[in-house]
């Protein structure tokens, strides 16, 4: 799939293979050496490996953690596919801003610089004035007032969609540090996300779609049927460039591009929920080795992500019944991360500990 | 099994029963109105009403958070019940102390106060020198060089038993902080802890007995076969003072003490592994108000730790394969309890936000 040029393929940075048997090895007697039963520490130890890998070292010391909340509107929101009117995108970026919703108390919580992108919110946030140090900032790089409705058409052209990888790209390329943690808002972009996941794995819409914010029973069934509609629309993308242009959106094509940049950067990646999982997804259709870089906070609430975690055969740090999005599990999984390196780092071996052997 | 006197009696505080139905609507509707669809912070929310709950408040804050690591030897250890010698019970005290070890590491990442208790380790630790601020610091409360062979006859005696649970009270009072994490240490305990399962759920010892520090196959049926002859040698216990007394371990019985004296004060018990969560067991068998004070951290990657999660209707937090004990688990788990303090208090609502409601 990704070999077939598309009409991405002139955006797509090279994101080198990260396999190396030989510091996997270091690290792991490393973390074997420590004052600990082998493999006592579970899914942490994998986690130390992975970092390990992606930042090329023994001893990776995460800095200065990026949490970017990509928001845009849903052209699809309009069919009545969310319990929530398209209004709460902006007003949310404002919370966000304000720092009163819940991605910005846990930013705050962890010292994760909180930097928001409207990449096509259907509102105009005016001049805003210089964000005070350590609160959040936001970036306007619009693509459009919301995509298009997608089940009359694709949600976005191939321009438009280009557009926003690339700015995604830029977005990333122009921050600080060596994690970047991924965030979103957008009303109607759970259908989005499904659509995704329908067309990667080819599973059946139903089986793809959940209750996203909060719709009941019939909410659900009358959202299926819309995505269902939009499937039938669209039943000719023949990659995941199109894919993403006809089903996707302006948060998530920017989140591409994010993942891609970071990727290629070397930057550690912490997924968050439904959304952001589906930008990741969509980033590996388009260039595998991203796959490396991607560390998947938690396993959300949301019907759907449990299969698109096993289509990127990954396994998630916690499973708290999350179904928040905004970058939320990610800021809450951040910890584990910092303990992972802090483990490698300062924990004593046998030896040094005069600690005897089994 | 709580309600008959047994010789702990005398040693049992008031707990008093948590239930306050108007508090808890009054932090249901707290957190309903916080900026997010309804419920979809998941269990952080349970564990937000659940904190608010145990500190009786809609703001609770958690204060001077206190790691207990409590250590003691065991008798049945010489019944090659673990993959280590006794030995490593001392040297992993001194690498607390040191701050070499997982949980020291994890303290210093989270600024947990660490006491760590020689409840009856056999070595003689000798006088040690004030611990610096912020270092770990060692508290003597030996009740004897570790327990007798629980193969052979009760592991303490019940004065012995009352002695350790009484210390165990005394260290919590003396400590500042709203908040108790618990750890542990001790060359032997997984075989106590799964003694102590099978006596409390009723499951044979093969149910309850799993790898602890990584015995092999043919380790796991010889531990088996050991425990199997220590319920045989005590199939006449009566209650669960009697069974900590004949089953457990000095650190155990501390433990037991401390989490008493935590809930009798009201603070937030922090529940780390298997060996930590079967001193809870206890210490709820003892006074069953006990349970409403405990957050259980994660569940463990030791066979048994599961059932008895189960047996205390226990949802922990995390689940990562940890099998490693000292606290690990309890210090991994603590910022999301600081999470959930945080969206209570700091996250607003939809009305201070500006934001539609659904």
């Amino acid at each position: 799939m990704s070999d077939a040029p598309n009409f991405l393929t002139p955006w797509l940075p090279e994101v080198a293979d990260l396999h190396d048997p030989a510091l996997s090895a270091r690290l792991q007697q490393v973390l074997d050496n420590k004052t600990k039963p082998l493999g006592s520490l579970g899914q942490l130890e994998s986690l130390a490996l992975q970092l390990g890998q992606i930042l090329g070292t023994e001893a990776p010391r995460l800095q200065a953690p990026q949490m970017l909340v990509c928001a845009a509107d849903h052209g699809l929101a309009a069919r009545g596919v969310s319990a929530y009117p398209s209004d709460v995108t902006w007003q949310m970026v404002e919370n966000f801003l304000a720092g009163g919703a819940a991605v910005s108390v846990l930013a705050r919580q962890h010292g994760l610089a909180l930097t928001v992108v409207d990449c096509g919110v259907r509102h105009d946030f005016g001049p805003r004035p210089e964000a005070a140090p350590g609160a959040a900032r936001l970036l306007v790089r619009k693509v459009g007032p919301g995509t298009a409705d997608a089940s009359a058409g694709p949600a976005m052209s191939e321009a438009e969609c280009a557009q926003a990888v690339r700015q995604g790209r830029e977005v990333v390329a122009s921050l600080p540090g060596n994690v970047l943690l991924l965030g979103e808002m957008g009303i109607g972009n759970t259908s989005a996300a499904s659509l995704l996941l329908a067309w990667c794995s080819g599973r059946p819409v139903a089986e793809c779609t959940g209750r996203g914010t909060g719709l009941d029973v019939p909410g659900v069934a009358r959202k299926v049927a819309v995505l269902e509609q939009v499937m039938a629309r669209h039943a000719d993308l023949r990659d995941p460039a199109q894919a993403l242009a006809a089903l996707g959106g302006f948060e998530l094509a920017t989140l591409v591009g994010a993942v891609l940049q970071a990727s290629a950067e070397r930057r550690v990646v912490l997924v968050d929920g439904f959304i952001t999982t589906a930008a990741v997804m969509l980033a590996c259709a388009l260039v595998p080795t991203v796959r490396q870089r991607c560390v998947f906070a938690h396993q959300s609430g949301e019907r759907g992500h449990a299969l698109m975690l096993q289509q990127l055969q990954a396994q998630p740090l916690l499973s708290l019944g999350l179904r928040l999005g905004e970058g939320s599990g990610a800021a809450l999984a951040w910890p584990l991360l910092q303990s992972a390196c802090l483990v490698l780092a300062e924990m004593a071996s046998f030896a040094s500990a005069g600690v005897s052997q089994a």
